[in-house]
């Protein structure tokens, strides 16, 4: 076989970071058609577990059911024979931790997944969140529902199950909880130690992570920690991701009269909070996406070297993914995906006043509310992210107060502009690990062995994840491993996971469960 | 009694008009006391009346509903033994004319309102809309419901009735109802021919109303076009207006992703329509309320010296205003609302994009929609306003089309950037009558001789209405003269009347149709 470009950006990445062979050329674990066997003679009850758990709503602010969440993972890690429990913090949802000791092991693998999941809108779902529907392909084909059964039929790849946290996270949960048992089935002997970690308030900001962390210090000690979480690489290719961006929401309220006003008879007098708190999102990025937002980018640390030549690893899918998408451009021009995703990010996640379309009116509105998200990198924190967004709007003669509630008569009438920038909801720093650590290294190659296909490398990933409290707290390297299908609509509705990718999962896991205790 | 600097202001006025008599020292019709003895007598059926016919949902796109309304109107006027029946235009609401020929009459006054009503938003409501509910005071006050009967007592004048259209205009045309009742009650004679015009979709743009005036033009013939439409001026005071703002709407909608993308795995490079949109209206206005688009101040014709004049008639209300609607500032500094109501106006109406609050989620929203109002001053058209809209859109690189159904996947495709900038809810231009007209002042004195108070004269309401598309077909001297108490929430939820003023515009309508047919 001819070696492609995509082959030879592989063969030069190994080279800078110290691999012995080109990481495309690692065969096929031997495990991997023994796990496989295991998952399609149990198919169809696997399913049905899975499916049990995805019937269960998991948003973190809905406190009875996130606890049924924990419970149903304490049992399955019980009736494993996995010493399970709930990591208690008042006020927050349990995190679920477990622990498979392993006589004589050397080392200890610390899994994580969360089990929460994004807040749902039922209106933009086609189908009920939280009760799972298996299509015979993706909703927006017209794909057909079928019983849960028929997915077991292994050539059924292309299916998809859809549900809340379907493939972020539960998926990656059951593949673990499955792994297990195929590796029990098989009678093939673990090596390492293996710890889980389950956390419950992951989409909400994970804002009881650190105190949970630090009260569990020892017992969560590992060597390696591996996250279970986000999406493969839009090109189908698994991929090994060595940090995240960090992620910091804030919520914009902006005020108009106490009342809605005619806008015949009141506008263009009646300060119009749509058109202010517009104008103050316009002033904070540019079209290309550059924050304007003063001293933004001072903290920002710059690529290594390994991490650019990272990038070369990575499969480009821009073109393919704007067709998918329709997108006539992006936000830079010109500017890769791959490394867009290495700097610091602003996104309006909402903009809502008043009323538009046929629920339009002509009145000047009362309120006017915005929900952004910052994805932040190293060195940027949230601390000094809150300093410059608040010093911005000062800048535009805002007067800044943190929570709604401060926003009295009093105040209104004292202030012509108030803007409630509410950083409540929390959030975290970026974390990357080096590309070149010994055990970097060795999951890169334990993930090549379960898929016996080039892997792409990323320095960081998109999304977020609270590593930054793990490394912080446990001071042990993080290294992400993420399985389930690119076009998942995490986050969004109608999120679903590809019963390929499920099924692959559980085969990658149980690999590393079985291969990451051995001497490298 | 001293001259106060009103009273002075007034008579400076009268003089610039050439009205004979200071304004503000007219006695009051002895007609006012016959009037108000029959309304206080039927003070209960009066009320059950109005509330049978706020009972009726009244969006102009209800069409079985707005044709109850038709009917209902139709039958009120009928059995006054008015000779009414319905103006029909395919696809549109009908209007309801009625018309009363009086033997020897020499002159004919039109009366103009409309039976249909602004959109409802059912959440932001705190009664039903449609179910008319009397309280003894104002809701935000904490005002208590009471039986319909007991608003028939004359002391309860600060008493409301909450339902849509309350105010705009149920409440006016109840009032020439029952001042035509009144009226016949006490054996007064008429002494003018009258006639009625009530619309249907006034609040939905009136886009069949010049077609139903052209087919019409003989029938609605008159000497004078009296509009009961608007609230009083906010100082309480009786106004008498000369002119609207004209009115153009437009429905703004941007293009993200064509499903909802992780906001951390695709923020930065995937357009965000939210801030796109916010940037293009950002561009479109600043702070002061002045508009940014380029030409967009070009036909506007300057005040004349009269009408200049006429705004030292009215009471300065800004800073009690500001008091009560909880404003720090207004949008122009130190410009008085009646200033700026003579000037061109955009009001955001609203913006919608992705979730905020609690339903925000991690996602770049697939699309932004931002509904925006026009306000237009002679000698501003409809037409140019789009062209100058769309040419500023364009050159910000936005590709303009007209409608989403041209939004195809190929051209998603194609452009970046694509705007939906749908004009087809429809406008019309501003309209002034002469504040020096026979006529005019004829009817300046009758409303004087009704309210016995000084009556504000402005050259221009803030509000919209169709006057322009009446002057256009028709010829004929439109004047307005709003009943209504200004704090009545119209367009806006929680609509409603204040009975003392309902009280009253019932006396005001009957001394203008018994006292227009004098001769000056």
């Amino acid at each position: 076989m001819p070696l492609t470009p995509a082959h030879r950006r592989v063969a030069v990445f190994a080279l800078l970071i110290g691999a012995s062979t080109p990481l495309a050329a690692q065969p096929v674990d031997p495990l991997v058609t023994t796990v496989r066997a295991y998952r399609v003679t149990h198919a169809r009850e696997i399913l049905e577990r899975f499916a049990a758990f995805l019937a269960l709503p998991n948003q973190a602010n809905d406190s009875l059911n996130i606890r049924r969440n924990a419970d149903f993972l304490v049992a399955e890690l019980s009736r494993r024979g996995i010493a399970a429990r709930r990591l208690e913090t008042p006020g927050a949802p349990p995190a679920v931790y477990g622990e498979l000791r392993v006589p004589g092991a050397k080392r200890t693998v610390l899994l994580y997944a969360h089990y929460d999941g994004q807040p749902v809108r039922a209106i933009e779902w086609k189908t009920n969140a939280w009760q799972p529907v298996l299509l015979d392909g993706r909703l927006e084909d017209g794909a057909r529902e079928h019983p849960l059964a028929e997915g077991a039929d292994p050539s059924h790849e292309s299916w998809r199950l859809y549900a809340r946290s379907a493939s972020d996270d539960k998926a990656p949960i059951i593949a673990m909880l499955t792994a297990i048992d195929a590796l029990r089935d098989a009678k093939v002997p673990l090596t390492t130690n293996l710890k889980f970690f389950f956390e419950g308030e992951e989409e909400a900001g994970s804002s009881h992570l650190r105190a949970v962390l630090s009260a569990n210090r020892e017992l969560l000690a590992s060597d390696v920690l591996l996250f279970f979480d986000g999406p493969r690489h839009q090109s189908g290719a698994m991929q090994v991701v060595f940090g995240v961006r960090g992620s910091y929401g804030v919520s914009l309220t902006a005020y108009g009269p106490v009342r809605p006003l005619h806008s015949g008879h009141y506008g263009n007098w009646a300060p119009n909070p749509a058109l202010r708190l517009a104008r103050l999102l316009a002033s904070m990025r540019d079209d290309d996406g550059t924050i304007l937002i003063a001293g933004f980018y001072d903290d920002v640390r710059s690529l290594s070297a390994a991490e650019r030549a990272a990038l070369a690893t990575v499969p480009d899918v821009d073109a393919a993914l704007r067709e998918e998408l329709l997108l006539g451009g992006t936000e830079a021009k010109g500017a890769a995906l791959v490394e867009r995703i290495t700097r610091p990010a602003l996104n309006v996640r909402g903009f809502a006043s008043g009323g538009v379309g046929n629920a339009a009116t002509n009145a000047v509105p009362t309120v006017a509310r915005a929900s952004i998200d910052f994805r932040l990198v190293p060195n940027q924190t949230p601390a000094r992210i809150k300093e410059l967004v608040e010093a911005h709007a000062r800048a535009q003669g805002w007067h800044v107060v943190g929570d709604t509630a401060e926003v009295t008569p009093a105040l209104r009438r004292q202030h012509d502009k108030i803007l409630v920038a509410d950083f409540a909801e929390g959030g975290y720093p970026a974390q990357r690990t080096a590309l070149d650590e010994p055990i970097a290294r060795e999951v890169v190659r334990v993930v090549q062995r379960a898929v016996g296909d080039s892997v792409a490398l990323l320095p960081t990933l998109g999304g977020s994840l609270p590593l930054a409290i793990f490394a912080d707290v446990l001071k042990t390297p993080i290294i992400t491993v993420p399985t389930v299908n690119y076009d998942n609509s995490q986050h969004a509705p109608n999120e679903n996971v590809r019963l390929k990718e499920f099924w692959q999962s559980i085969e990658i896991v149980a690999v590393v469960m079985a291969g990451m205790g051995m001497t490298p």
